[in-house]
């Protein structure tokens, strides 16, 4: 599988797919409403060039092409063969196509694994006849593909222009969603089209890193109910979000969802906010409901991405702007503050009523000069305080609203406004509400290139879009290296791997120590005489007491845990109690000594994690401790390598920031602490392939000034096991 | 101000402004630009059939109407005047207005009260004239108003068709926007629009009044910035939504937003969640984004409310379905379980490929009989657990994507969805990619009066607004009688209030126990050598002890507070220490000894609280204490009175659900408790109007079983001041 993991960093094979020089179609028909059809005819429409041969045991010719019983009786060697038959026939076909030299073959049949067992099994045949003749699959269970630079639309899909969004989509009806709201919006066309359906072969990786190098496509759009390679996807992305957006609409947001989708195309859903996090890392522009998907894609194929995040809004009525400013809020994007110098050029050429704190509404100034509004667009786009320009409210319809007579002005105003958007390193979004009925002035902006949005909800979205993906592409993400294991490390693994278990809290905390990491002084005690030394070494603070078991899981479940011991006969009471019940708590269980730690000083609970997620690879976790993370789930996920920025972006993104910034009067944390912390962990990880999972639970925060920032009260770290 | 007060109850006199037999336009011109002229062409293109009175000193006759050069010498007496003219000639016209016997003026000008103090001088002139003469007013700052059914279009707006939504909105651009949206929409239709603008006069409650009383008006349709008299608005909002839905966009959702608004009309933002509360508490069916309003707007007015929020989707794609099964969880609607005997009558007429598990997901068997769509409608319609119907997919569009031959069975399958829609009631709600384009089986359904969405987002909304319209419409919600106060209770109130101070805490408390309220017992000690028989009757139980002092409001910080106190030399040194530290932190303090109660047991911590919101009156709180009130905000409101169905929504309206139902093994809380002491509460601050405030924070609460389900810590009662 994946075998495009072999030509990494070459060409992808994917474009001798998608540009072949003849095509055969297996099961080709001349029933109207047959796949075989269709696809035949999509090609002949749409002007395809190559040879096309029409498979088909009982006809002469279909659509007027010569027709051949089968491929081996076809006179030429097409590179890509399109499969219309059942799913039975399939691995016998595909053994077919590599005999006659075919390079790949899209299988369009469902019935394979999302269906069971059984399609399971053929599932894994047809994928043994493509390894044993070398050839690549696009699908199962898709709705195939299309490339409208090469003239091939093996869909017949009408009325969709060439263009520069190129779509993968693991739903036909999304794509042709996609396609009917393209033609309604008149502008937008497309580049290629692929349905990956199970992606038993070629997954999203592949075909996003096809389009990445695709010199049509300047923005790739994806909808994904499941990677299978995540870890690999997520280092395409990360290449092609470099130097072209990528969209994704990511299904499974709600458990009822995933359940949808897995029945769909039996990808694994994974959690969805982890893959939106893990995807956001990477550059990757996600889009949370269906209707963004075109809009955002066409505005980050359009527009210029934002130096940041502060926008100025100019509209022409204060409850559009109104709305725009708590939807601009809600997107994490800011209303910019304007200069005093803007607001000065701004009340030269408006009326007094004008408000001119951002939103800037101009109040009825431009009710007899539409074209006023590119002026006022002039004016805050030259302000350095300012990062992106949203117009709002009925520019285009000024003269049917009020005088005919305004149609030039207005058309002149659309000249102005596309040559602002053109000369300036600020994107320019445009809503109007006559959008939806295409007046000349807005016709105009959108022919030549400057979208014009029929909802402020959408606009903002975009808004969003150009500005997290101008943030992504100024920040500086030097990734870590990962640390060398030690010698000491390793023996501590090993040991623990020797034995078939997972580190004891004491090693876990020596490894993080092996490696810089602070965490508390501790002692291990296995005899109750040993205490003395302890109580020797650790003076009048109160200690903390934990039943140390290769057996015992949840420590305070049985009775393990003792807290605030201060002097030598309450440690050996404690001592006592915890080995009696531990014993009662499972009699089979090793009693293996206790740990001993100082009490940690009160701080913010907070936690940090490591997962080695089966499609995404190693995972880090932040989050606040306790009830927040057991109720609330307010936790941030990036996948390793992290970068300074990632870690900062993860403490940055907790919801219940107050906790962190201080509530009722006590100081913040000190989140630089957390942030290297973070980077040590995922070092750390990375050094030891063999820790399975990390978990330190809680860690306290404390705020700037404390020695270390943090003190690591609890660790586990879980060890792979041999097989 | 708010004269229809006096006439509550009989019929709306809006009715009469609205329909009038005759309209005087002042400031009526022959510029083509100006209001004056768009106002007076609106009347005449759209077939006004009453009298029309251009009033310009200077013309003779206006588009041909002959023209008066003032009021006065109008030869007839028009119930209304649209005033076109400058703010600073608003009064005087008023008061000229209620000397020719017109009954109310719609006031366009901007420039009162929204603009600072000189223009609030000016409102209160134009008041002042309109109360002397009798003249209601209509703005001023609005952008007017039409009543297409009476053929008025004082906003000269072209291609509305009368219909049967009705509008409200401080945003004039925001009425074009739907205007334009219904344009392309096709189907959709208004009968009124009104600007309130200011709402100096006539506000909100009144217009929806008359929307509700409207016999045209199928939807009042709502875009508000602030209401004036919120607590009167919430009470014809219930007479209304009881027969006629009512949708409301409400602005300043966010901070940024709140400014926006208030600096466009003046308007009291007020808090955003709790005026959705209220409003959702009275069957309103609130948006959140403003290209959901006329989607919402239509589907209310032209759809079945749906008896409950269990929906079973039909969809000719799993992609489509998964994306439907995501905003459907996140809406609070649930996925039907479909019945055996649905299931069975599903796989019948369906391929063995389908998915029978709602989403259905039919794979393929509509391809060549896309009829067959309506016939898995009915199935699933007849399931008792199913509420409502959506239709997902590309139904409308298989003629154009399949085959022209399909054509006949599509619109035959349009027909019987119609039937179905007419002939059930549950509603079915349409989703069709191919709504962009309008073919003719959507077109017929369309024009039949079933909407079809082009938006999977916006027709979940609808089925949300549906579910919830359908819930509050059978739920019986009998509001609570107010108790009457005692002589003891009133005694209490009178006494602090003499005092002007707040009732001490042990006031607060026997107030609520007046009123049959558990609290925990409590012994007021105002002399160190009371303490004595407060130890004889608290026994051994520790007990906390506060400091009593009119002057201490936050008693911690002034170390007036002493926990787990256990024994006779404890207390008193306790009562010493509190004594002593009182004096230290405010030596002008008058210390009124102390207040001792038994610790409370641990439990979750919740606050209940009610004050008086200047907008909307008497308004009690809910919500989880400590960290979740003041980090998450996590809390509900509901206006007084209350029913036992709103406080239990109050409970389960907490997002931190989990905390409540029981976390880290924890037993779930009484709720049925919580619920009583909400309703005991709201009938407690209803007898007492001299209670200008209560916070019951915390109250700790206990799982089932416990004698009083909670205990109250504290409680604070601020009283009414004597003016």
């Amino acid at each position: 599988m994946n075998r495009f993991n072999e030509s990494h960093g070459s060409r992808s094979p994917l474009h001798t797919l998608l540009s072949p020089t003849g095509i055969a179609i297996v099961g080709a028909s001349a029933d109207p409403t047959k796949r075989g059809y269709k696809a035949l005819l999509g090609l002949i429409k749409g002007g395809y060039e190559g040879a096309i041969y029409p498979i088909n045991p009982k006809a002469e010719q279909i659509l007027d092409i010569p027709a051949w019983p089968s491929l081996a009786d076809m006179p030429g060697t097409p590179e890509l063969a399109l499969l219309c038959t059942p799913a039975a026939s399939v691995p016998a076909l595909i053994a077919e196509c590599g005999r006659q030299g075919i390079k790949g073959a899209v299988v369009l049949a469902s019935g394979f694994g999302e269906t069971g067992a059984a399609g399971a099994a053929l599932e894994e045949a047809m994928m043994a006849a493509a390894e044993a003749h070398g050839v690549r699959i696009i699908g199962p269970n898709t709705s195939g593909l299309f490339n409208l630079h090469q003239r091939i639309n093996l869909l017949d899909l009408a009325n969709v222009r060439a263009g520069d969004i190129g779509i993968v989509s693991q739903s036909g009806n999304m794509l042709l969603a996609l396609a009917l709201e393209a033609q309604h919006n008149g502008q937008v066309g497309f580049s290629s089209y692929i349905g990956p359906g199970n992606q038993s072969d070629i997954g999203f990786n592949d075909y996003l890193r096809y389009l990445g190098e695709d010199p049509h496509t300047r923005v790739a759009t994806l909808y994904v109910e499941g990677f299978r390679d995540g870890r690999r996807f997520l280092d395409v992305a990360r290449q092609v979000t470099a130097h072209k957006p990528v969209v994704v609409y990511k299904s499974g947001a709600t458990e009822q969802g995933q359940k949808a989708a897995s029945s769909h195309t039996g990808a694994l859903a994974g959690s969805y906010q982890m893959t939106v996090d893990l995807l956001r890392q990477v550059g990757v522009s996600v889009v949370q409901y269906s209707d963004e998907i075109l809009p955002v894609a066409e505005g980050l194929g359009q527009l210029q991405q934002a130096p940041g995040k502060r926008v100025a809004v100019i509209s022409d009525g204060g409850g559009q702007a109104t709305i725009a400013a708590d939807r601009l809020a809600e997107a994490g994007l800011s209303l910019a503050t304007l200069a005093p110098s803007t607001r000065h050029a701004l009340e030269e050429v408006l009326l007094p009523q004008a408000a001119l704190d951002n939103p800037v509404d101009v109040a009825g100034s431009s009710d007899a000069c539409p074209s006023l509004l590119a002026r006022c667009v002039e004016i805050v786009m030259a302000d350095p305080g300012v990062d992106s320009v949203f117009l709002v409210g009925m520019f285009g319809g000024y003269s049917l609203r009020f005088s005919e007579s305004l149609a030039d002005d207005e058309l002149q105003g659309a000249k102005q406004l596309l040559a602002l958007a053109q000369g300036s390193e600020k994107p320019l979004v445009v809503y109007s509400l006559y959008a939806p009925i295409k007046p000349p002035a807005l016709r105009h902006l959108h022919e030549s290139g400057l979208p014009v949005y029929a909802s402020i909800e959408h606009a903002v979205r975009v808004l969003a879009a150009l500005g997290e993906r101008g943030e992504y592409l100024t920040q500086v993400r030097r990734l870590e290296t990962p640390w060398q294991p030690t010698a000491k490390g390793a023996a501590l693994l090993a040991g623990a791997r020797a034995e078939g278990r997972d580190l004891f809290e004491f090693e876990a905390k020596a490894l993080l120590a092996e490696h810089g990491i602070a965490v508390p002084p501790q002692w291990w005690v296995s005899q109750a005489d040993e205490l003395t030394s302890v109580i020797e070494q650790a003076g009048q603070q109160p200690l903390a007491m934990k039943v140390v078991s290769r057996d015992i899981l949840h420590k305070s479940d049985a009775g393990g845990v003792k807290l605030h011991l201060s002097g030598a006969e309450a440690l050996r009471e404690a001592f006592q109690a915890i080995q009696h019940n531990a014993h009662a708590y499972d009699p089979r269980a090793r009693f293996e000594g206790v740990l001993v730690s100082p009490m940690a000083q009160p701080g913010v609970e907070v936690i940090i994690g490591m997962f080695r997620d089966p499609v995404f690879g190693p995972v880090v976790m932040f989050g606040l401790g306790g009830i927040f993370v057991e109720v609330l789930e307010d936790v941030a996920f990036r996948a390793l390598p992290l970068s300074e920025r990632d870690a900062y972006a993860m403490v940055e993104q907790i919801k219940a920031q107050k906790v962190l910034d201080g509530v009722r009067g006590a100081a913040g944390v000190d989140k630089p602490a957390l942030v290297a912390l973070l980077m040590q962990v995922s070092r750390l990880v990375e050094a030891y392939p063999e820790i399975q999972e990390l978990d330190l639970n809680p860690v306290l925060a404390y705020p700037q000034g404390h020695p270390t920032g943090y003190a690591i009260v609890d660790a586990r770290i879980i060890v792979e096991r041999d097989q």
